[in-house]
């Protein structure tokens, strides 16, 4: 395997400006994963993995991918998120979600700013078999390190798409869904008693809620009742029982 | 409102211990909160608010709290576990339960490391009436700031128990509960057929799972059911789920 150990060299560089900037990443069509475990799921998976670096001699070249370099402890800890990571690290082609393909249900996410969150709701997505987890307006990066990791491995599974909120209607409507919007407003309906095929649940930020204009563009509202004494859930657990509500009614 | 400005002030002392050891904190019994949100939730609640440290000028005496101490902005960044806070900060002693008290449900979370997955577990219980939830093993302390942060409050509310894994038979026995363990084993019953009324679900960690110990004492084995290709839930969205399972059969 050959090796890099200067902090010069280009995909150095290149792999330190995917973990530093969101627009690099857009720009590039590319993000950084790391660990063993995340690796087998890529592998495991149809995502594309441009390059793999190995810490130190503790790496064994996996086959299938020509762009695996060893790197020393030292330079491995300088392009590396985490402190203390046995590796490896590995970059990974963005996928564009097929736009022609429908889904028949979908989380969307509005003005999540919480990186674990949105990784969390990827990894229960996939696991409850959810067509496509939206995001709109300001969350954070679907390919930020942490939620990359939250997902445990589900980015490289789940559909994800980005909608500007102006386009979210016409995603809904081509898509044949119904929009909801989960607030805390006893007039909303309760959630066991929605029919829970070809929904859409929306999502706000846990301080603020859905903004004005997405609560405009939905077709109903829905709640999780809850004790009087409760505020409201972790925005990933909200998500969490409304798309398990789509699971459990699946026969 | 009295004036600290040293650091050598015995209760800036005091809080700076209290916030970086868990030994200490349950030594003397009493943990720190942060924020003007959690100040109103913890006055609205059966907590004791042993003192309030406000920064700068912005504190506003609240009622019946007699020890209360403005502190210049450097000396409060000093005790501030987080980065320009605008405070304030605050005390709360340790509320032990009732152990008299029986409770008709219950979470158990064994050797949970996340602080921020303990905290939401907390507010999920508290918003669907959730009698206890119980940590075992070497879980996240439920005082931690990260944990309090979680829980949005829900620590002043929400039962809790520690039991070490050897009483845990002793606590479901006495609660009348029949206790199942949180598995990925298809042998397990789907928790759509389970009668969730006077469970108690355990949950572990997210690596290891739960221990041989733990699943020993156990009455019977859940799942709740996922995709093939996904491996397994967020631990706080799984409590959650199970716990929504209780909440939703209510009548």
């Amino acid at each position: 395997m050959d090796k890099i150990t200067s902090r010069k060299n280009p995909l150095i560089a290149h792999i330190r400006k995917l973990s530093a900037s969101r627009e690099y990443r857009s720009l590039c069509g590319e993000y950084v994963c790391e660990g063993a475990t995340l690796l087998d799921e890529a592998r495991a998976s149809s995502a594309e993995i441009t390059s793999v670096i190995w810490c130190g001699s503790a790496g064994a070249v996996v086959p299938g991918i020509p762009s695996q370099y060893e790197v020393p402890e030292d330079l491995y800890s300088f392009i590396s998120p985490l402190k203390n990571s046995p590796g490896p690290l590995f970059t990974v082609k963005i996928q564009e979600p097929d736009k022609e393909a429908k889904v028949d249900s979908a989380v969307v996410l509005e003005n999540i700013q919480d990186p674990g969150n949105i990784g969390t709701v990827l990894r229960t997505a996939n696991a409850f078999g959810i067509g496509s987890v939206v995001l709109t307006g300001s969350c954070a990066d679907l390919y930020n390190s942490k939620t990359v990791r939250a997902s445990m491995g589900a980015i490289f599974r789940q559909r994800t798409d980005l909608v500007d909120l102006p386009d979210l209607r016409r995603f809904v409507d081509s898509n044949a869904l119904t929009l909801y919007a989960a607030v805390l407003s006893d007039k909303a309906e309760d959630i066991r008693n929605i029919d829970c095929s070809g929904c859409a649940f929306a999502i706000g930020n846990e301080g603020s809620g859905l903004s004005r204009e997405l609560l405009g563009l939905c077709d109903n509202e829905v709640i999780i009742p809850m004790s009087p004494s409760a505020e409201s859930l972790n925005a990933a657990v909200a998500a969490g029982i409304l798309m398990w509500e789509v699971k459990r009614r699946e026969k």
